[in-house]
């Protein structure tokens, strides 16, 4: 099934089935009033949400209605964990080199993973304002998972009986702001603001064969200003899946319902794939000139980032976003 | 006013308005179901909560009954978000100067701030379960302020206006896992598990004369096995007040209602008023003898940290937790 949630009844919003394809959704408030809540009570709520989303499916429901995504706030307007790691060491790897750094190896086994912000998310669809262009201005796609409440202390395998939901994230950095930050050793706080979440969130089960081993084995597609920046396979070259990242980040404490766990910007050491972040294309440049040729974005830049299953039907909805500047 | 929340009604608990003295409690669900909700509201439910302080101060209140500090969650048992400073530079310094570095001199102009983990909040008395003594358990003493929604880009001035309540928290630090993690460039995922709050929060006027320019004026006790540990002044050589920091963190995005702001370590120059963690008094240690002759903390290790006012009175309970063995 796919979840989403409507700007509407409050800083949660009000939690909807939505159809696979996309085009109508029913509310689900007799269920859960808001998504949080549903992943609070899954094992009461997913199974009810099941049976409204195949009468949903059916054109069998009361209260079904056309969605339009521009009415969604983001899937979980706040959320009490996000957890980004960094699983594709193909940009690991470029980030490195083109700095004159090895990747440590070190890095093959234990995975990085930083604490994100989750006290709002933007919505799917619409604009982003950012200070200052001077801040370097980037998106980075990647694939998530959320959690239902995960003990401490597990393993990778019972990991995966935690994984209720999949999506996609626009985890947008400020590039300019990251060294200074990184260089005091405490991670991101300013150069990683509010990211963006897909449209919908779906049930691994909606992916079919695509989910697999803790990772999700489709293409990741990035548009920018209507071009096709990067297509990389998200199923490939993700040195730990979702249940390992998961495992790491329960390893000295549990993991409450709702946490969201990112895979790090996709990148796959096919360089023909394109890239999932403008940093990694201008490491290219690097690499490969010396110096960058692609600028960072500019504001009114367009960037929409979306996954097709086998039949090219959308999964997650389009994230789609203008970057703006910001105006109190 | 006093808020704190109780063990029940669902993971985030049922606000309670606490008496002064903290002997006494009332049910605050006419105004809020919870802290939270009270937080996102705050313009409305703020006024009527100290209504019912008030009442609850006359003993005039139905519903009045003896508080248990035992019966007592964590105020936010949950929060969107943790940030967590260090503001302490004789800290900050301390910790370099034991491995043979200087503080850049950055450091006295721009704050060290990490995203911290707020998806569970420990009860303010009980155990704290960690997997291994090898981890290197310690504790940190610090305080903290909850905000309300805080736009983007605020000054230091404006974002006074944001401070709705004041707290204690031992942010439970696993000091062996630190080094590497930290060497990744990403902060703490691991080597900060779940803190403590204290059993209550309160609003700054409750604090009166000490709490002036965003600081609370009041020195911060920390209790190991029943012994003094340390006592310095929460005041005193604090670099960058709450409402620097709380600048900070909304430098690049806003911050929602109930993001946790945490001040760092309490430390002063005056080296004689005791520590607010092991790791310093270790550092000490170092500095004077080439090695530390502390060891971190046992399983079994009782803490309690506690702040009182001019008069002797305990402001917001005490932490107080025995570390043990984690069992699944």
């Amino acid at each position: 099934m796919k979840l989403g949630t409507l700007r509407a009844g409050g800083r949660d919003g009000t939690l909807v089935v939505v159809s696979a394809d996309l085009g109508h959704a029913v509310v689900a408030r007799d269920i859960a009033p808001t998504l949080q809540a549903a992943l609070d009570d899954w094992d009461r709520t997913a199974p009810a949400l099941a049976e409204l989303a195949t009468a949903l499916e059916a054109g069998s429901v009361e209260g079904r209605f056309a969605l339009r995504i521009e009415d969604l706030a983001a899937p979980l307007p706040r959320a009490y964990q996000f957890l980004d790691g960094s699983a594709y060491l193909a940009h690991v790897e470029r980030v490195r080199r083109a700095r004159g750094a090895e990747m440590p190896p070190s890095f093959l086994e234990d995975p990085l993973m930083y604490q994100a912000a989750s006290d709002g998310f933007l919505p799917p669809v619409g604009t982003i304002p950012v200070s200052s262009e001077e801040f370097g201005i980037d998106f980075e796609s990647e694939v998530c998972v959320v959690t239902g409440d995960v003990p401490m202390g597990v393993g990778p395998a019972e990991a995966a009986n935690h994984v209720q939901l999949v999506c996609l994230v626009n985890d947008v950095s400020l590039r300019n702001l990251i060294p200074a930050e990184l260089a005091k050793g405490f991670g991101f706080v300013q150069s990683k603001p509010r990211s963006a979440l897909s449209p919908v969130m779906v049930t691994p089960d909606e992916l079919g064969d695509a989910w697999r081993d803790g990772k999700l084995h489709l293409p990741l597609l990035t548009w920018l200003d209507g071009e096709r920046f990067g297509a990389p396979e998200a199923g490939a070259d993700m040195q730990f899946s979702f249940h390992e990242l998961i495992a790491h980040a329960a390893k000295t404490r549990p993991l409450a319902a709702g946490t969201i766990i990112g895979s790090g910007t996709v990148a796959n050491q096919d360089e023909s794939l394109g890239a999932s972040c403008m940093a990694e294309k201008r490491m290219l440049e690097i690499i490969r000139d010396g110096k960058p040729s692609t600028p960072f974005l500019s504001f009114g830049a367009r960037v929409r980032i979306e996954m097709l299953d086998g039949a090219g039907r959308n999964i997650f909805g389009s994230i789609e976003h203008v970057y703006e500047p910001y105006r109190r």
